[in-house]
């Protein structure tokens, strides 16, 4: 390919609306183009890109005996309410009437769709295990699309989905599946991307794995333990804490707090730590705006993730109006009489000398005594596990918590789906059981953008040689000195004939704006012919990361180039 | 593969549902399953074959410089609007608002995509011509689908958009891609597919083609010349009549018709033919309900593609009230006045001796001669052409009209989009220009599904080598003989390993199942390993085509199978 007919424009300038580095590159290097809120079109650069890791997923899933099929993008709404999701999700699916009126939906994931292909094949024993997967368009729409391709709304999946006839054949294909997706990530140049426990959302299930790449701009917390290994979304970490100190119980003492609001004024106010405090967080179910009340240690933070799961429902934060009888900022558990959910969080399990809401404008207790004064709690875990926190595994103070990128997820589903859209087979013993399921997730555009932010630099993009739009950028610089056209347009002619993929760039440019070109397409090596270079009689081979830099006798540069872009290409295999 | 582990069902019985042979067979062959009305989910055979189709497409894009791209499937109204076509398209066009109501439309076809990807790229005329084309699902909400994947709701579609800065350049490369095209065909095995002049539709432009592949159950009527080989889709072709016979005219004469409405009834009636008479068809326009009587020679039939051209609306048959004035049944020229646009078909140009309506209930005219008693009427080309009709090239009496799946379409659009969206560049002297464009699209389902109407017998399809879902069909007769397991498991793995895409049937079923489950998949090559055979030291090899069959000795099988795949892959480079 000619760099001047490569379609899309390439500039210096970083666009205002790009807050991370992936998107600016995929700007400013012709690979995207908006199209609306977290939607984009691709030039042939990136779609090079995605083909690329598009494959490997292939060769991957097809490994592990997966099959490629096709699901549609647009569904019948029936398919969804069969499995009760028509409801249970929320404005994510985008929803439309056909023509004749009839409810449709755009696939955001296809649980639903599995089970409706193989329903009728999967109705004997014999016949298991067995895995499809496709790579497809899905339509999520997110309410706050942000960082490129890192969050969108159109995006291109590849979702895999196993049906096995026993918990331990789904956990043995689980862990075949984590292998393949290690492979994946190590053969599209991201080896350091780890998987977490995670929290299975809206899809189910109890087990499920997250993959990580950990990087400041990512919108995922992860708690790590340095000493044992134990790594989990913090959504789905638990928050374990040291054992309360034993205090002498003082007694119960309302006292004056006026227009004190938050746990900390009020904790400052009275001299007293707020992890010696009990505060009150108060949310809404979406469903209803009913009012959900938890009580936490002061110094804690709510993991709403938990929270939803173990109320089965959506919340959000509380509007608290008048009429509730809810003292916003007053809040405590004595004498709470609104109506409204009370839930108590483990990490006040045992308190004691407390500070906390009289449920009265301007007046807070101090002395409460968790054990004494609030008979019948139950303790639930709905606290963040926090940076220095302890380890709900080895139990020592270890966990670290840093930001990742989620780039795939794997889920054992369980029963959910097969029950409810009714798959059943025939066991053994010719007996109905329901197939249990797994299903496992990558996002295409996500994973490159994710390369880009583990590999780039101030200039551009490194693309790794397995997934670049191309794998060497000719340079000829002086490309109106008719040697220099005529060498370079050889060698060009050379290196495509032996299948190399090649950018040219024969235009009639200064060096800096080639050089500059060139490090937005990231193209891992380069190959310069100069006037320069050529009265040495060599060109220099260079790599996009800088890791080398050489200078190859003309006569043998086409032989060399094509034999370092084939030995490299052999350690992503 | 082992087709034993292949998912999805194969079975006996004809659907009731399924009007078509390639329909029928997908279903029963496991390649595909009804999800809803135009959407099916793919199983993995017909995944394999889609994405041969795929990729020969892409290597006959990539051949004439085309840059794979992507566009959305999900964009904004407004990008729809910028061209108009948000208000022309009507009800096919899948409409829905997103959590923040903004209105999005699901892609049913590209152009206003591809402006919007270039429009910034392409200011001067320096980057010009370009052609982008990508291969990606898109959804149109067809009133009638039919005949499984021959016309669905949901499908996947090659479509390229070049750009151009004269119309010699994009006639050249029109050509081009015409070639393009009869390659794609011709090595997906379908080089009968012929191309005809066709009507451009709600893509704008002037000069289009379709492809078509001849078949009785094609829902296109397709107007050849047997003389000139003139071929155009009959909604496109001019029709050409005899200049009228010279008749000395009658005078006008109004006759009793007591309840005859038929211009069919009336002729009998009058001992007329149908073609001395002139009928009225009436229409009303979709947007207002307004009415179009249009006036036709008898025996001829109104093409409504030309008709809704002229008047640049869509229209409908129409629904005549008593309110109307329009007496229906009765309508004729002379003393019309209800309130309608009325219009002329050439074929009334210069006819005298007519019946016609007199538009009173009951009566009709006799002697009607257009010249002298309908002063000023304007003749316009609305009439269908008909078999034996006139070819408007050569104008010999050679038409005949076939029915034909249209497999593609290729348009000149001229400046439509670019105008309409304001894209323009710098020509050489600096002055402001539009692009001017062509269209370029495959269905790649349909395609699949015109390759198997085309290429099957009573038992399946028989799918050419180049697309099929594996090369070769292995079949082990008594595979629990341990001997001929014992080969077949070897004869699998040498094919395999020399890349060889073999299904292998290892099943403990009788030699009936175990080939009409072949039957149904297609495979091009058969290679049959048998108790009989192997007594005589031999496997037999035959094609699912029936145009060879041989015996080849168990020692040089595998060689000579790979051999005779890899020939006869080569013909379809």
């Amino acid at each position: 390919m000619k760099l001047d007919k490569l379609v899309g424009e390439r500039f210096k300038e970083k666009p205002a609306d790009c807050s991370v580095d992936s998107h600016a590159f995929m700007v400013r290097g012709g690979y995207v183009k908006y199209v609306a809120n977290g939607i984009f079109s691709s030039f042939m650069p990136l779609k090079r890109i995605t083909k690329k890791i598009e494959q490997i997923m292939r060769e991957e899933m097809d490994r592990i005996d997966g099959q490629e099929v096709q699901f549609p993008v647009v569904m019948p709404a029936s398919m969804w309410q069969e499995s009760g999701r028509y409801k249970s999700i929320g404005k994510e699916m985008a929803r439309f009437n056909d023509r004749n009126n009839s409810p449709l939906v755009l696939g955001m994931t296809h649980e639903e769709a599995a089970v409706h292909l193989v329903r009728e094949y999967g109705q004997t024993y014999a016949k298991y295990p067995f895995m499809i997967y496709q790579i497809q368009t899905k339509f999520r729409d997110e309410a706050r699309p942000r960082a490129g391709l890192i969050r969108v709304r159109e995006f291109t999946m590849k979702d895999a989905y196993s049906f096995h006839t026993s918990q331990k054949d789904l956990e043995e294909y689980y862990d075949k599946c984590h292998k393949a997706y290690e492979r994946i990530y190590a053969r599209v140049g991201l080896p350091q991307v780890i998987s977490v426990a995670s929290d299975s959302g809206m899809m189910g299930g109890n087990i499920s794995h997250e993959f990580m790449l950990l990087t400041a701009i990512g919108e995922d917390s992860i708690a790590i333990c340095g000493e044992c290994g134990y790594k989990a979304n913090v959504e789905a970490a638990e928050c374990v804490l040291d054992a309360p100190k034993k205090q002498k119980s003082a007694a119960l003492k309302k006292v004056h707090t006026p227009n004190m609001h938050t746990i900390e004024e009020v904790c400052t106010f009275l001299k007293s730590e707020t992890a010696q405090s009990c505060k009150a967080v108060v949310y809404q179910r979406n469903a209803d705006d009913s009012y959900v009340v938890l009580f936490i240690r002061g110094d804690l933070e709510v993991n709403e993730t938990k929270l939803t799961k173990y109320l089965g429902c959506d919340i959000h934060p509380a509007v608290i109006t008048e009429e509730s009888g809810i003292h916003a900022g007053f809040i405590g558990p004595i004498g709470f009489n609104a109506k409204a959910t009370v839930l108590y969080d483990r990490s006040l399990m045992g308190m004691n000398n407390l500070v906390c809401g009289a449920n009265e404008d301007d007046y807070h207790y101090t002395g409460l005594d968790m054990e004494r004064d609030v008979k019948g709690a139950e303790y639930h875990d709905f606290a963040k596990i926090v940076d220095g926190g302890i380890c709900p595994v080895c139990g020592k103070h270890a966990i670290t918590v840093s930001r990742g990128i989620e780039v795939g997820n794997i889920f054992q589903l369980g029963t959910k789906y097969t029950k409810s859209m009714n798959m059943t087979y025939l066991d053994n013993d010719g007996k109905e059981q329901y197939p249990i399921m797994g299903c496992y997730g990558i996002g295409v555009g996500r994973l490159a953008a994710a390369i880009a932010e583990a590999h780039h630099d101030n200039y551009g993009p490194i693309w790794p040689l397995s997934v670049a739009p191309y794998q060497v950028h000719l340079c000829a610089v002086r490309a109106d000195d008719a040697d220099i056209k005529a060498y370079a347009d050889k060698l060009y002619e050379k290196l495509q004939e032996s299948g190399i993929e090649v950018i040219y760039d024969d235009r009639n440019v200064s060096a800096g704006v080639m050089f500059s070109d060139a490090d937005l397409l990231g193209v891992p090596y380069r190959v310069i012919v100069s006037p320069r270079n050529m009265k040495n009689g060599v060109v220099e081979v260079t790599a996009r990361d800088k890791s080398m830099s050489k200078q190859i006798a003309v006569d043998c540069a086409a032989d060399e180039v094509i034999n370092l872009v084939r030995t490299e290409l052999k350690k992503f295999a």
